[in-house]
């Protein structure tokens, strides 16, 4: 009998993506993940697309997000529970796996509650340098819950941003960002409200959590030139934006299909014209244009970005030496011969014992 | 701030699975399963159901397989490579979670390549019960691969099967079965074809592999009285009977517009009429209703199995103490502060020192 020849799926643990990002450093894991990402929608036509399977109840929202190319494929499992912190749970959890096509084995399992968080960042730099005035350095963060700093990172250390302007409606949430930015030397405005905070600012990027129709940005709170990053607004019924600030911008998304039923898009009529962000990165489609126009990236979260970061993770992992085994699958003497592991297991009592004779065998005539 | 209140998620093992089956005892394992699957189904409409969603690819398919209930969340990881064996893995490998529907969490991770070839077994004693003669004792088996030992077991310990009529193929793969099965007091025909096997079988379990248009059954081999459980033809392109097989047999399904694409029922017109499993097992359609009647269950395998099987698991695993932890998800102190569970692992140099003064930071007028 052949052995297997199948290395046993790796686990990277919460802790584990933690010391890579450690041995990593945060501003090199950034740009790590979002160089990952620009190579995989660079290769679009390539992937095996489709929206994500959304399974929705009164508290929440359980997703999985499953994509592929010819070589690899990948999903992850995600929460949106709104209303967790108040049970000490995070709003967002996450998980995901990196399988062979070839044989559907699982390669990787990892942690992507905080991986999640870093390819959101990663994905916002990728649209804003082609969306951005290149200028800039003052940005707006409105909403400073659990993504901020990673937005605030990102910006800061692979897209020159110097200036933050906060605001959230739980001045405790913006305490938390201040408290988690220091010794970061980045300037930080603290202001009484959206309208004030956006006042200068070259980008915007709204992380609001509210699972309603929300209006945090309206049109005449726009200024020539802004770069608007829109990560809030990601599920039926959760919005950001009014329509007017769509209207008035150039609008980016991840996946078509997926956006105009969860991003800010989901207000537009269908035909309002957007333009995918992979047609930018592949100079298809031109990105800003002018230092004067307003481009808006409704950003909702495109399962590709799960995998470009699950790849980066396997590959950083293997460089450091992060990560465990994992017996996820039955590592078989014979393949075809499933039942023997669990008999071995299971003893001679309930399984087989194959020096037995057979004692009722009989070959038909 | 208040620490997470919720349990890490629990990891089953392979091994662990195994050692599970050892105390439990097969026979009891597979009743246990095949008694959560019946409560279940009892419970069909309380289901958020849907049909499984697959990646095709030139080897095989990758499949997710998600449901819930407004309690509970799970889904299934599930490939079918069927040159796999030649590369010294299994055709199917699958693991799966669940979690809870309130908050998102995923409470367990489980192997379910061993588990499902046991809900599979246990799926096909659930609908047997209501569909095969009381009376039936000889069940041929063609198809002799990883599943069969599942079957013969399940139909031997809970249904009073006492003679396997055999056929495969692959005379290797009924050498393997007739070894995993010595010891269990079944009375054993190995036969040469197809149409020998199913002579006088009460029973007949098909459970080929082949990914092509096959027909294992034609209907002149079947006899009055029979019941055919079968298990092989799973996907779309994949079948196993002849379309008469279907037209002589009152047909049985899991989930119909699953089975429509998947089952030998895609053979079928559109309005070929068949009964969901659920109704006989909750009085709302008959099961078997004359001893001479030719009854087909038409098995492809649905996600409320593995949710049952998991269910059990997890149970059975309480039980005996069995499973460890699975850093699945980082614990943080507070949960809207996820970069805090960074910051501490990546240091002062990259992340936040919480003490350090905040040199840059004023409040807008």
């Amino acid at each position: 009998m052949r052995p297997s020849t199948a290395l046993p799926t790796r686990f990277l643990s919460a802790h584990a993506v933690c010391e890579l990002v450690r041995r990593e450093g945060l501003d090199r894991t950034l740009a790590g993940i979002a160089q990952c990402i620009e190579e995989d929608f660079q290769r679009w036509p390539a992937f095996d697309k489709s929206a994500r399977v959304a399974s929705h109840s009164h508290d929440g929202v359980i997703e999985l997000m499953p994509i592929s190319d010819a070589r690899r494929y990948s999903f992850k499992y995600v929460n949106g529970h709104p209303r967790n912190t108040a049970r000490g749970l995070p709003t967002v959890m996450a998980f995901g796996v990196l399988a062979d096509v070839a044989t559907g084995a699982p390669e990787l399992v990892s942690e992507l509650t905080l991986t999640t968080a870093l390819r959101t960042a990663a994905t916002s730099i990728v649209a804003a340098r082609r969306l951005a005035r290149p200028d800039s350095r003052v940005m707006a963060v409105i909403g400073n819950g659990a993504q901020s700093e990673f937005q605030a990172m990102a910006f800061h250390h692979l897209l020159g941003i110097d200036t933050l302007r906060l605001f959230d409606v739980d001045p405790g949430a913006t305490a938390k960002l201040v408290r988690n930015l220091a010794g970061h030397h980045l300037n930080i405005v603290i202001c009484t409200s959206a309208a004030k905070a956006v006042l200068g600012a070259d980008i915007v990027t709204t992380l609001t959590a509210d699972k309603t129709r929300a209006t945090i940005l309206h049109a005449d709170m726009l200024a020539p030139g802004m770069h608007l990053n829109a990560v809030g607004g990601d599920c039926p019924g959760k919005t950001e934006l009014a329509a007017d600030v769509l209207r008035r911008s150039r609008v980016f998304v991840e996946y078509e299909p997926q956006t105009r039923i969860e991003g800010d898009l989901q207000q537009m009529p269908a035909d309002f014209p957007v333009t995918e962000l992979w047609r930018v990165l592949t100079g298809q489609a031109p990105g800003r244009v002018h230092p004067a126009e307003i481009t808006l990236f409704d950003s909702v979260g495109f399962a590709l970005e799960d995998f470009s970061a699950l790849r980066f993770l396997q590959e950083a992992a293997r460089r450091h030496g992060l990560g465990e085994p994992l017996d996820l699958i039955p590592q078989l003497p014979d393949p075809k011969n499933l039942f023997a592991a669990l008999g071995e297991a299971a003893g001679p009592a309930d399984c087989s014992t194959p020096a037995a004779p057979q004692p009722a065998t009989r070959h038909a005539a």
